[in-house]
């Protein structure tokens, strides 16, 4: 039994089904546009929303967390499996829930593991550059909806170019609903907070009831629609027939080949996923000091996702709008999930009738206004301020998702963030230094007044020694010798080396030998502790025995000449 | 003209032409064998060790570099070609030459545009366990030569059974040649040197005489098989004609396809080739006080692949054994480069009959001898013992070429020991310190008797704060703050801390705001200059202005509370 389950307490109750009822709300329209996002069947999306709640309520860390659909990991489904059958089809849903069972896998494999640390190899630059990216491309994706026209393409210029040269076909009935919706949606998350907080709402409650906006458009969309009879009269497009009853438990094992295509947007899916829901989760968890154990996290998206391929679902994660929402109405525990499982199955099981009106144009009205909030220009601008290194791995990473797909731009940001880390840690900051006179303190000679040992180079660096660096600062030394053919004695000053790599060391242990040769000596000083423990044992540490020096000054004081300085 | 040649010194000449002769007789046989490595006709790789050696003469920063045709790079262009034509046809040699000016031509690219340190993302332990992975697969390779069978593959194990497969049709006469030069030269490498000294040549020179022994086994057994003509009657394989005459020069643009087919392979035997040859050069240059331009070493050996590729060679670079018999052999500058050059010029236009005769065998057995001793099973003893991702990086290299190929070992290689880096650095060491009483130091608490100050966390954190150990901190802050309720106050203390990247201050700013929410506030101290630099302009630099401590002492004085402590 879960913690929060054995410890529950009375007074949580009423936080957690009131929070349970809003986020079913607003998880109804959003689990049918996402499924529709994902080139699948509506059923698909609410399937999604059922079991693999109470999946995650059983072993995942956070309390607040609300799993089920959500729009990036959607695009990312359909982009794995449009290459490979007809979105709709049976075999199409067939893939959806094998890549939901091997995504799920891995996740409780990496849990096994404890490799939650994984996922820090997506830094925020690439993540923020991947959902930017993946916002745009959905957004542009769902504008054929709202022409009610058939636009393919897999880029952005691609679906550009198509939606151009569907302009013609536009279904004007259709634009009116969509830019209709569009623009409530729009007003109402700018302006409907605040309106009903002059209406004497609280802020907080404000907050929340402005999230049901898109359930209102749906409603009253479907009612117009339905009573019009607007889909046979007027061609909009609707959802239809969704098949009512509570989804079969079934399993379809993924064969050897279908493992073989799937096997890397699954690993994408379980990454990006589990990175989106840990940052919510922890994020919403600091504001009332709770913990997120991310090798916990593994395993509760784990299984839910596992959940939703058994209960002919697709892949799910934490979404960041449902989950900030559970949190604002007053969820305490995962019993909210619950709560929103069980009304997601009474609908399921009762009223799917309801939906047969839903126009798609609302639909992709909700997925544009939904993903346009991701959007974040902003985050480029600060990167760029910051750190240009990292600025280009973000647009590095929009741009490729953007012109090339999820996959290869999510790899290429990968690269691009990897290749930052080990460019800036190649180019590394060091100083000649010198004593401040009458003082045990050492300071760059070119910025400061200081004292030097004749014949002694006293080098920091101030980076860690690794194998993108360590020949930088061997050429350092080098040019050092050359200008300065006196030099006898070298001291590497490592007060901020937090490591010595293989590469590092077998740089410096040549160093060490052909500085030997030429009668100089190699010290170092300042050495970290945990640093030295390593060097202890190892050749260059037996040799410079004796030359290793716990502070700058009692190298100087040995490397100054005993007799009267010249 | 270059700097060597302008200020040339007639004191060199006799050093530089000895060694330009020495290297030479070096230079002969590697050539065929190394060709013969490659899958490609005997003269290419003579007509390999002539324009490149005088192209690099004029532009590379070494002085004793010998440039031309070596082992790993041979395997290297056989692997990438094998898949795409028969070795030894015209159309083979022809996408030698384009191997060589795309991997030329990015090379010089690579130079104008300075990137020399792209070849530091090559670690040690993945050149290490490169070079020993492909010394192993060319040693299994060459065997069939020495038995006088045929035995295709490309893996190590692939070759291994073919070769176990054709045992029964071994050429016995083939394998006595074989066997016999393979155990001279073995007992050459370990034994001649020391006879020589012991004979009473001085010991310089008895370790460069050494190295000559392929060009006598060459020369006994070409003259054996040739006056007992044992080619045609005893089916021993021997080089058999070599076309005379200078290369012709000829340029072969490679179009589209070709350069989507050739441009990975080329990228990698340009880095392999670079590192290799500025790692040889390096420590050649560090014994007499010369300096390695990486940037000029890149347009060096560019320049030396175009003229390869225009000459009807194929891919060069600087090789390990050659240059230092060079520098051994008292070479002072290129000149002695250019001399081989001119004396292998002049055996291709005169004497490539000679080569008639000489069997396969012995070129092998010269191949097999010249890689054994580029096997370091130290080389992962000693990382193993140092630092174990970095031995398993090596390992992974070598297992992945040996298994896969030289291509996709080396990315793997790559992806390990960057792999390797973000983990190491994804769990800093990190310690709550406190002061060592009456002093301004500050010590671990679990290690020493040291002072705290209630409701003040002290915390610092041995690493630079990037994306891949940011939340392991925060999570870390987190920690102590619920062990500790009482908490007001946070000091991150960043006398380690060399960098801090986009992700790790978005961190620490929503660090910072949470903390807030919980009056709890956060300040930094001993933080170093190029990083303040950078967080002075940013949110969270701002919302810590006043709370920014030059020294952990000052920190502590700002967090004492002014009330007598109780």
């Amino acid at each position: 039994m879960p913690a929060w389950l054995r410890d529950y307490r009375r007074a949580w109750l009423a936080g957690d089904l009131t929070a349970g009822l809003i986020v079913t709300v607003m998880l109804i329209p959003q689990s049918l546009a996402y499924a529709m996002l994902a080139g699948l069947p509506p059923q698909v999306g609410l399937y999604a929303s059922i079991l693999p709640l109470v999946a995650y309520a059983a072993l995942g860390s956070s309390m607040t967390l609300a799993v089920g659909p959500v729009a990036v990991v959607s695009l990312m489904t359909a982009s794995a499996l449009q290459p490979l059958a007809q979105s709709g089809s049976a075999e199409y849903a067939t893939m959806a829930m094998q890549l939901a069972l091997i995504s799920g896998g891995m996740l409780l494999a990496f849990g096994a593991l404890r490799l939650g640390f994984l996922a820090y190899f997506l830094s925020h630059p690439v993540i923020s550059g991947f959902i930017t990216g993946s916002a745009i491309l959905i957004a542009i994706g769902q504008l054929s909806h709202i022409l009610g026209v058939r636009a393919p393409g897999s880029g952005v210029l691609e679906k550009l170019s198509a939606l151009l040269a569907a302009l013609p076909q536009t279904q004007w009935p259709t634009l009116v609903i969509g830019m209709a919706t569009l623009a409530f949606l729009l007003l109402a998350r700018s302006a409907m907070a605040p309106l009903l907080v002059r209406a004497g709402v609280p802020d907080a409650t404000a907050a929340v009831l402005a999230k049901l906006a898109p359930m209102l458009a749906v409603v009253v969309s479907t009612a117009i629609v339905g009573y019009g009879g607007l889909d046979r009269t007027a061609g909009i497009a609707v959802v239809g027939e969704v098949p009512r009853g509570l989804p079969q438990l079934s399993l379809a094992l993924p064969d050897a080949p279908m493992l073989e295509l799937l096997w890397l947007p699954a690993l994408l899916i379980a990454l990006v996923g589990f990175v989106e829901s840990v940052s919510v989760a922890q994020s919403l968890a600091l504001k009332r000091q709770q913990r997120i154990v991310p090798n916990r996290e593994l395993l509760g998206l784990g299984v839910a996702n596992v959940a939703s391929a058994l209960s002919g679902g697709y892949p799910v994660t934490g979404g960041f709008a449902r989950s900030v929402v559970n949190f604002a109405a007053g969820a305490h525990t995962p019993l909210a999930g619950v709560v929103s499982a069980a009304l997601m199955a009474l609908v399921i099981a009762a009223f799917t009738g309801l939906f047969f009106h839903l126009p798609h144009a609302v639909l992709a009205a909700t997925i544009i206004v939904a993903v346009t909030s991701l959007i974040d220009v902003d985050a480029f601008r600060r990167a760029w301020r910051y750190d240009r290194a990292d600025a280009l791995s973000l647009l590095g990473t929009a741009l490729g998702v953007m012109a090339l797909g999820v996959e290869a731009g999510i790899l290429a940001g990968v690269a691009l963030s990897l290749g930052a880390l080990v460019w800036r840690s190649s180019r590394p900051h060091m100083a000649v230094v010198g004593r401040v006179p009458g003082t045990e303190h050492f300071r760059n000679v070119l910025r400061h007044k200081v004292e030097t040992v004749p014949g002694l180079l006293a080098l920091r660096v101030d980076e860690s020694l690794f194998f993108a660096n360590a020949t930088v600062v061997e050429d350092r030394i080098g040019d050092e010798l050359r200008l300065d053919p006196a030099l006898r004695q070298v001291l590497l000053i490592c007060s901020a080396v937090n490591q010595i790599d293989a590469t590092a060391l077998e740089v410096l242990t040549e160093l060490e030998r052909s500085l030997a040769t030429r009668g100089i000596v190699l010290m170092l000083a300042e050495v970290k502790g945990p640093v030295m423990d390593r060097l202890r044992s190892t050749a260059l540490g037996q040799r410079l025995d004796g030359r290793i020096f716990l502070s700058v000054h009692d190298a100087f004081t040995y490397a100054q000449p005993s007799a009267p300085p010249s």
